[in-house]
Parts: C-alpha cells; sequence; structure tokens
C-alpha cells in the first residue's frame, strides 16, 4: 500500500499560505507519498494537487460532489462521495498524517475528525493549540512553521 | 413540522456539565421542541435525553452504529447511520439549533460542522471563542452561562 | 423505543399505488408505529407521510438533501444527511421492517441494502423474487398483496 | 484525470467467477484504467485487485472499515470511509464504467446506485435484465460474456 498524507486548509487562502501548499504538494510527491486533500479547484486543496502534479506526483481527491464539474484539473483519481461535508470525516480516516493549512470551519471540522480517529495532525503555521490543548498533550498534533519542517515531522511520525 | 433542538457535548463529562445537560434536556422538551442528539448511552447524549423523557418529550437519536445495542434508553426515535463519525455532518445539519456543553474532538468537530452549514450554535458553558472569532463576530455562534439562558438565545434565534 | 417501520417505493408512481401507500401509511400510524421514508414530497414517500398524519401519526424522513425544501410538508422529523443516495443505507438499517411499493433503481438498492443489513422486508404488490431468491428462500423477504396483508406480516416479523 | 473502472461482485465466488475476475483486473490495468472495488481481501475485490497489480496496474479500494486490517494487499489506495454500506453509493458515482460480476445483495445494491446515478454498468456473466428491464431498454446496463467483451464494451462507453 502507498503512503497517503492529507493536505487540508481554507478554500480560500492568502498568497503566502497558497505558496506553502504548493510547496508541500511538490515535497510530499518527491516522498514518493500520495498527496490526498478535498479535491476542488480552489484555495488549499488546488495549490497543494498542482505543486504534487509538478513534481510528478499522484494525487487524490475525495469530493464532496456526486460529479467532477467542481475538481481541481490537478487531481488525478477524484472519488465522488456526493456527501457534502459528511466526507470531511473520509478525508479524516484516510491520511496516514494529515498536515493542515490555515482554513476555516471546514477545516477545523477536519482536524477534530482526524483527532476523534487518533491520526496524527501537523499543523503548519496555523496553531490549534488553544482548542486542543490535550491531544497537543498527547503529541497527537504538534505545530510546524515550514512546509519542510512538516515534512520531517511526517516522516517521524510516520516511522 | 417539529422543532429540533440538537444537544451536544461529551461522551463524558462531570457531575456539573450532567447536571446543565439533563436541566437542558427537560427545558427543550416543556418548549415543546424535539430534542436531537448522537444517541448514546453515555455523557451528555444520556443526561439530556433522561432530561428531556422526564419531562415528556421526544428525543431523536441519530447513531453511529448500526444496531441499537450502545443507545440510550431514553431515545425514542434512533437512527442508525452505521456511519461512525461521517454522522457528526447529520447531527450538525437535522438541528434547527444546536446547544454545545462541554466536549472533546467529537464535540468539536460537530461545532465545526454546524457552522459550515449556517446553523446556529449556542455554547452552554463552554466557549470557543478562540477557535471560531469570525463566526462569533457575525452572531452565528454565542456563549451563554445556563441551560435557562441557552433556551432563551434559541427562542430568539428561532423567530 | 419506539417501532419504526420504513416504506419504500418509486418518487413517481401510478395512482393504484399511492392509494396503497396512503392506506399503508394510515395503517401504520394506527398500531402507533413511527412512520420512516426518505422524507421528500413525491410519489410514495408523499402518500404514505399523508396517511400516517390523516391518522394521527408520527412520520420520520431521512432526506437526502441539506435542507427541507423538497421535504414533504407531512413529515414531522426530517433528518438531514446531505448525502444523496448514501443516505438509503441509512433508511435500511433504520426501519425495525421496511415495506416496499413498487419502486426504480433507488428503491431496489433500498431493498437490497437492508437485506445485507439483516432487515425483514415486506414486498406489497411488487415482487423481487427473480432478483433475491436466496433471501425469499430463508424468509427474509415475502411478497403480500394488500396494505392489510403487509401490517398483518409486519406483526408477525415484530414479535 | 485517470480513467477510473469499477470492478464489483461477492465478497464469495466460485473459482470460476474468480478466474474471470483475475482476468478483468488484469485487462484493465492494461488499459492503463485505475481499477475502483471496496478493496476487501475476499472473492471478487481480492480478485480483481490481484490481476490488476499482476499486470501493474493501479488499485483503488473504498473500503466499509475505519482501518486497513481487512483491506487486500493488492490495493494501493485505500480510501477509509468507516461507513458501512453507505459506501456503496461512492462505488458507484466513483467508476466511470461498473463492470459486474455475481454478487448477492451488497453487488446489487451497487448496480442499482450506479443506475439511480446514471453511470453505465456492464454485467459480466450475471445478468439483472429482469430486474431493471427499463435501464436495459435504454442501454445504460448491459450484458456480455467474457472479461475481454467486457472491456471492449467499456471501450465503447467511454467514448
Amino acid at each position: 500500500m502507498k503512503t497517503i498524507i492529507g493536505v487540508m486548509g481554507g478554500s480560500e487562502a492568502d498568497p503566502r499560505t497558497l505558496d506553502a501548499a504548493e510547496k508541500l504538494g511538490s515535497l510530499i510527491a518527491r516522498e514518493g507519498w500520495v498527496l490526498l486533500s478535498g479535491g476542488r479547484a480552489s484555495g488549499i486543496m488546488e495549490a497543494s494537487a498542482r505543486g504534487a502534479k509538478a513534481a510528478g506526483g499522484l494525487t487524490l481527491g475525495i469530493l464532496p460532489d456526486t460529479d467532477t464539474q467542481g475538481a481541481s484539473g490537478h487531481i488525478d483519481i477524484p472519488v465522488l462521495t456526493g456527501m457534502g461535508d459528511a466526507r470531511n470525516a473520509i478525508n479524516a480516516l484516510t491520511g496516514h498524517v494529515m498536515v493542515v493549512l490555515r482554513g476555516s470551519v471546514g477545516t477545523i471540522s477536519e482536524v477534530a475528525l482526524a483527532l476523534s480517529a487518533e491520526r496524527p495532525v501537523i499543523m503548519l503555521d496555523f496553531s490549534l493549540r488553544s482548542t486542543f490543548p490535550d491531544h497537543y498533550a498527547r503529541g497527537l498534533i504538534r505545530d510546524v512553521a515550514t512546509p519542510e519542517e512538516a515534512i520531517e515531522q511526517t516522516r517521524t511520525v510516520l516511522t
């Protein structure tokens, strides 16, 4: 089985966060990992998938929709759930590790669901330490500052 | 259609929070509203359903399970989803208002999903103001201190 | 807990089948059972809910939608899944017994999912004997000709 | 985006059907298509994935489970839904075409859900003509006798 790394974050994002998402996507691809995201053509989903494809990676998108109209063109494998936000639980379960960039309620639901499923979460320049203090204390969720550091922490968690 | 009020919170809880959940359940029943919860026989789910039944109310449980073995005996209508945490999105969509007591990752995922679906959320002695500052600013989520105040705010939101 | 009886069938139906659905809904209500359906304002869902409400019953609708715009006005408790056809699996799990009138692919998926979950199925003037021969042989699914006979068989299965 | 072909069928199967599934998996791989299945280590899911991997293909499994314990070792990308049979709707939506070998209630639910989503279905040595006569008449579902013929029909449907 391949190693699958989720990248979550807002469907809208500032340029700096989008740059980090694209860089993260390319680094994930270079590790030989599959990039998992929500699969849509916006924000962190689009930027991370673009980065992964530019580096020759494989991209998996778990879409809320029943068709691929809203899907990013950088997604190789669109999984159509037709389930709306209920698909966030699938994102949470499917990644071996979830790396999270700045986002809003959808992103935070995915972090909460990943922690509920005991999946390790790495927060990239977007701390939720005050929201999940117990899980930070246990080390299941941790903060990093750069895409490179996110990859390093992912490697640590995977071994 | 009946008015459906979700009550969310931890599957484990301290006595004071359990008392508040039971009180809240009974007040919801007295308003003639249907109590919606995760339906299991523990924590806030059990306490709020017990309160609602003692006051003659109707209780709806959206269970993660494929059978009723783990369901609270105070649930009138157990909806069996067999979907695990993915059912949290159904809890978020189905309540006209969600009242939230102290909880952990599952509860926080339900708050995030409710806000994502633009459903009003009332936090009872459990503020998430630092997690969702923009939605607090918009008034979609607000803090209250007592079950009575939660009912009052719910009435305001419903009208 | 209340006894919940699912009524499934086409979102389009001929007058005779609609009459049977309405009659069935009223008989379910008279037994004191909760009527479960897909909850929308069309076909068997609408007719069975109308029958149940006219007889003073309680109606539960598991909707594919994120809002109640398409819901039947005869549904007391609309559960909003936002999951499209994936909600058919919830319909299949939640009814203690499923009674099925003439329908198409959606209805047949619900029968198959109910049998997969080992839920008893009663086919009202709509046999699927050639589709599910083994389950007919086991008695998990059976054919009846009238709403009255469906109620009689449901009573037998429940005891 | 890659072309994704679903292969559905029983979790138990006779040797001849398993051989056909393995052959079909290998032919799908040779076309450069991604093989989609329910992903578990049994029956048609296991045989088709083994065939696809032996021919150098890529395999995607949409699992009902929250972990990979029951997954086939021939699945490259296990999507963990934790949703039980509700995931059948995702299988139905995600494949561009669904090829179906002999199966029971789970398989029939997937055929019904695929037709409901207007996805083309090819039945390999397992006709459901008496169950879905209208959809056969429309050509959305058709019968074939061999894996080679299934591939030929899939090609026709895709163009």
